[in-house]
């Protein structure tokens, strides 16, 4: 229910003759929603839409005075966590995506300045059309934003796929509208603000990431420098249960410094989603059996599970790091690879430079023409045990209920990340109910290994904080009063916190 | 002045029965003081000495209900930068050297968790004693504690040497006595507090580097693999102007991945500071002439300025990334170097491993036998022309007042930090007196032209924080808005904070 505010409010805006634009009714439902709901999708009663910093305080400043609370979104693509919907209809959006300007990239030091509009397509059409030194580390979708992506802590490939630990120096409005440059942005006209992250005393940047405790308007983001030559391994496992060895040889590499990228490891349905409909393999509830499995890995040409690593650097030391990699997959039963080098001067090729792409969205047709996803994912250390029990537990839970496992491992220095795409049909109400149970089931079952999630829809996020209890949820009273010294009125993400 | 509630706080504690200790008088003022004090130092009116979080916790209470402020420091051996002083003299030491238990070193996943009395020197020592596959990085005094050191954002050899970046995962005791777990750390049980730094929601950990907001009682620190070969260049540059060159050679090698390590360049008189006197080389007051450097560096046998670099992976990738470091160093003139390798199995070379020492404080006599030193250290870009622009201005001003050049620059990805260490004797009340008004014109010098400390002695910290000003003095406002929620009476590090 929009409450009592909102009218005063949109007035005020409109009023202002600022050039904010307000969107509401039948476009703000449609605009700020999430294509993927499982059930009872909230939308936003309203939105508007600033050009600038400055509007974005006037707009929290309003939002302060009539008691309004806002929903910050860059570009809105938070797929499978939530989209661009609000927690409820209480809030209304601040779309920030107008807010598209590239600030500066510096191929000299490898880094950018975006504002939250700028999506990992307008990146790398910018390199790509000046030509510079640098290589862009992309996620599963490119038409997202950078700077969203980096505050939820999103993934993409190559040396610099963490995006969050990319982050140095931001421009931040509080709850309260006050503006603040972190870091060395806080000493004026410093060149260093997005060179080093942190300035004397203590570090704030990461109060801002997955939070509610401000506006993110402009933020410094590290690139990494094109490297004179880098190879690719293509790695197929034909055995689901060679998942073991696979994550013990890759963190044996790792620990030997011969990678310094964080491999990735993929369930075949992750590929055969992107090609095919689970209708061309089995009957509508048939399960898909390891016979089916196996039919399907032949006909795409992949492994059960398939990994994919990069080596980055000179010539030669990619040749010999190729040699020491090859030694260590020989190790292991039922696995083949291929390679792919690459030099500077060759053509680009897709396996090595990361290029934006929109093809992985490909998959949510998997299970019908209303199709959808909702991951789940979950950090776990970086163990063959604890990956097959992991896979194990969860490919279990899943199957009870018919659905597929789509599963993806990042293996990061000591911890991995299992990302699972849970592929279901928006129009099967009974299975949409059943998924809605069962990713609270999981995360409980998580909580008790001591496993928390890595990033959560924002459904569940108020049942994943509360596993964090500790010291009688001190985490939690400690997140709430930094939350009341940033955010006084609570005007910004009600529900994100899970509180 | 001690304030009105210290005795009653003393006697709380006391009859508190559950044993902490109580140091006060002559011994609290001798043990609790800056040993390297320019000016005026203070000294702590008592000290209370905890052995666990749960003594922590009771003393900030007791702190809270009579209004004595504490001031928390490990071992006491932040030297260069304030040591075991309170900003002044109201504040109680809150001593936590008693709390040095090595909680856990693991050395699959390498990481330890650790009290803030264990000393570098403790953990190489259980390190080596267990015969474990880890190297420790460590800082220019090895009696030092791990966990202040890490806080304070200390730096150390080899890849590790960014000791804040290793943080994962800690136990605070805020300003109201509230116990809190970081990250994962806030899942009961959970083996994931040390492996993985981010839990759901923003990440805490940096809000306690360089800061009054809470008291560290346990830490995760990631460690170093042991590799199975590595690689030490020593490299000696004739003239003090071909710093720039290095400076743009070093960064070219790290761009292109050839070297992951930070390699620090040293004044030639940070080497001969550790094993002569000033007086060995000129009368007193007498200027260090280019004559006299070349004499020095000829008898120290290294050049005016010398760098340290390593290279670490399999023996073969480390000779093949050998190649590239003597190619890139042939191109610059006056240079020459030496390569030391080491495999796993050769007998463990100083130039290779880190092995904590207290040989680097052997240089405060280079003044006299009053000698001490007191610290002044910016952040700069990775850039050979404002190295050698930042040279040329500290050097002229520290000559201006007959003081020498002691300075090592540390290369990282994007800044380099130049640390100086300003030697002098404590007996030459016009000198020290020199020095300190010195101090803040090089601050204000640097936030001219957008640098900032990397770290400030306690006495300039207010002054470095006030060059901080952007948008009205915004990051401090943020700053203070923290602190008044997370310890809301005061009680913790006044002064530390620059307000």
């Amino acid at each position: 229910v929009p409450n009592a505010g909102l009218e005063p409010f949109l007035t005020q805006i409109r009023e202002g003759g600022d050039g904010i634009e307000i969107v509401t009714g039948e476009a703000s439902a449609e605009r700020y929603r999430d294509p993927f709901a499982l059930v009872g999708a909230s939308r936003a009663p309203a939105g508007v839409r600033p050009a600038a910093a400055g509007d974005v305080q006037r707009i929290v400043a309003a939002a302060n005075r009539f008691g309004v609370p806002l929903w910050p979104i860059s570009r809105g693509e938070n797929l499978g966590y939530g989209g661009a919907a609000p927690f409820d209809e209480t809030s209304v959006t601040l779309d920030l995506s107008r807010m598209n300007r590239i600030l500066e990239v510096n191929a000299e030091d490898a880094f950018c300045s975006v504002e939250p509009g700028v999506s990992f397509e307008d990146m790398f059409e910018h390199i790509d059309s000046h030509d510079l030194p640098l290589w862009l580390s992309v996620p599963g979708y490119g038409a997202g934003s950078m700077m969203a992506n980096a505050l939820e802590r999103g993934v993409g490939n190559a040396l610099y796929g963490d995006h969050s630990s990319q982050i140095c120096g931001m421009e931040v409005i509080l709850g309260d509208g006050e503006l603040v440059r972190t870091g060395m942005g806080s000493i004026p006209e410093s060149g260093m603000w997005h060179r080093q992250k942190a300035s004397l005393g203590p570090r704030f940047d990461e109060l801002f990431l997955q939070s509610s405790f401000g506006v993110v308007t402009k933020m410094g983001l590290w690139l990494m420098p094109a490297p004179a030559a880098s190879a690719a391994f293509d790695i197929a496992l034909e055995e689901r249960d060679a998942l073991g060895g696979l994550v013990e040889v890759l963190k044996s590499l790792k620990r030997a410094g011969i990678i310094q990228d964080a491999p990735v490891i993929s369930s075949f349905l992750t590929i055969a989603a992107l090609r095919s409909k689970r209708s061309d393999w089995a009957e509508p509830g048939a399960p898909l059996t390891e016979d089916v499995a196996a039919r399907i890995c032949a006909e795409m040409g992949c492994g059960w599970w398939n990994a994919r690593l990069r080596l980055y650097g000179m010539p030669d030391m990619v040749e010999t790091s190729i040699g020491h990699v090859e030694d260590a997959l020989a190790l292991l039963q039922g696995c083949s690879f291929s390679i792919s080098r690459w030099r500077q001067g060759d053509a680009m090729a897709l396996a090595h430079r990361g290029v934006p792409s929109r093809v992985g969205l490909g998959n949510v047709r998997w299970c019908g023409a209303s199709g959808a996803h909702i991951d789940y994912s979950v950090c776990i250390p970086v163990s063959g045990a604890e990956a097959v029990r992991q896979m194990l537990r969860t490919q279990e839970a899943l199957s009870q209920l018919g659905l597929d496992y789509h599963s993806t491992f990042y293996l990061r220095e000591r911890h991995m990340l299992n990302v699972m795409q849970i592929l279901f049909d928006q129009d099967d109400g009974e299975l949409c109910a059943a998924v809605d149970a069962l990713i609270p089931a999981l995360i409980a079952d998580a909580a008790a290994r001591g496993f928390g999630l890595y990033r959560s829809p924002l459904r569940y996020r108020e049942i994943a904080m509360r596993q964090m209890t500790f010291g009688n949820d001190a985490l939690a009273r400690l997140h709430g009063r930094l939350k009341r010294a940033l955010d006084p009125n609570e005007i910004l993400s009600p529900g994100k916190d899970g509180f």
